[in-house]
């Protein structure tokens, strides 16, 4: 648990790195030399579509709207307002990395829809788990303040589903992204098996 | 003089609609078919690069560390914050727009570098007749309140160097800014002089 790049900087500075970072990941991206250019440019453009109106700004939008809105435990409406948020946030951003890398490796159109399942799956498990590990552990075992989205009245997995189904979901979830992996190179994808069972596993 | 985004819809949404629009430009540009992708790669680094640690970014982040600061008149060390400021939040767009252009057009790299140049004249001359059109003109002329940049105790121009010294440096950058048109075709040129013009002699 660290403090937040706002927190310490200030939210204007950290608006500004945020634009920096962007810029400095497409100016990378588009200055490779090597691969093809068709690869590049299609990399850039999924770069700019995870942080635009497809993916971070429409998962924020819908963040910033559901503030102030209540909603009751197990409500189909809220689970669809924190998948919203969390595809669109998270697993937006871990699903362009992982088209960014096969798209520059030469996947196939195949390949690269499958492991950008595998990254969405990884994803929403992520934010699945965090949820749970919020409600289930002391601060001293999270390294951070524990319980803090029930204080801020945030809406959770365990909020929405109860904790044994939300740990449900997230076994689910990691077992749907083994299977999108299924296919490639055992060898290879090694580290894509291993990244899951960490994320699903973690215990902070 | 019309209200700005982050007055109508607020500041988060503002901030979601930048990293929209940053997203949805490198989207369309990396898009674009016809034009060889090594020009529209180039293009697309052009625009990542002018928001980023190199442009937009930096002059945001020398304007923030300046509030609170004071700068005399006629002083040197302000003008320098000024100019660093312009050329890197206003100029440096023009740039990258002027930039992109001569990209995709396909320009040699010596009329990429004229049409820069060209830019970042005319930028900075916008931001010089803005200044003395704030401490001049009525709010009736301009359209919106007038003298708001006295009032907020910003640096500006005719602050650093008055008035009229302001109203010569304008006319040296638009006669700049022509001297690095000359050698283009004049007809095709016509209206980046005309643009030039319209900058130096607007009266709101």
């Amino acid at each position: 648990g660290k403090p937040t790049n706002h927190k310490v900087f200030g939210e204007d500075i950290a608006i500004l790195a945020s634009v920096a970072l962007m810029g400095l990941a497409v100016k990378q991206t588009s200055s490779s030399t090597g691969a093809p250019p068709e690869r590049v440019l299609r990399a850039v453009q999924v770069m700019a579509q995870a942080v635009g109106t497809e993916g971070l700004v429409a998962g924020q939008a819908e963040d910033l709207a559901g503030e102030g809105m209540s909603f009751e435990e197990n409500d189909e409406a809220g689970l669809e307002h924190l998948e919203f948020i969390h595809i669109h946030k998270t697993a937006a951003l871990l699903e362009a990395a992982a088209v960014v890398g096969a798209i520059m490796g030469g996947g196939s159109d195949e390949e690269i829809e499958r492991l950008r399942k595998y990254a969405r799956c990884i994803g929403l498990m992520f934010q699945v788990v965090d949820d749970v590990l919020d409600v289930t552990k002391s601060s001293e075992e999270l390294g951070k303040t524990a319980g803090k989205d029930v204080m801020a009245g945030k809406l959770t997995y365990p909020k929405v589903m109860g904790v044994e189904k939300s740990r449900e979901y997230a076994e689910r979830l990691n077992r749907e992204a083994r299977e999108h992996l299924r296919g490639f190179d055992s060898d290879k994808a090694a580290p894509l098996f291993f990244l899951a069972d960490y994320i699903v596993n973690r215990q902070n």
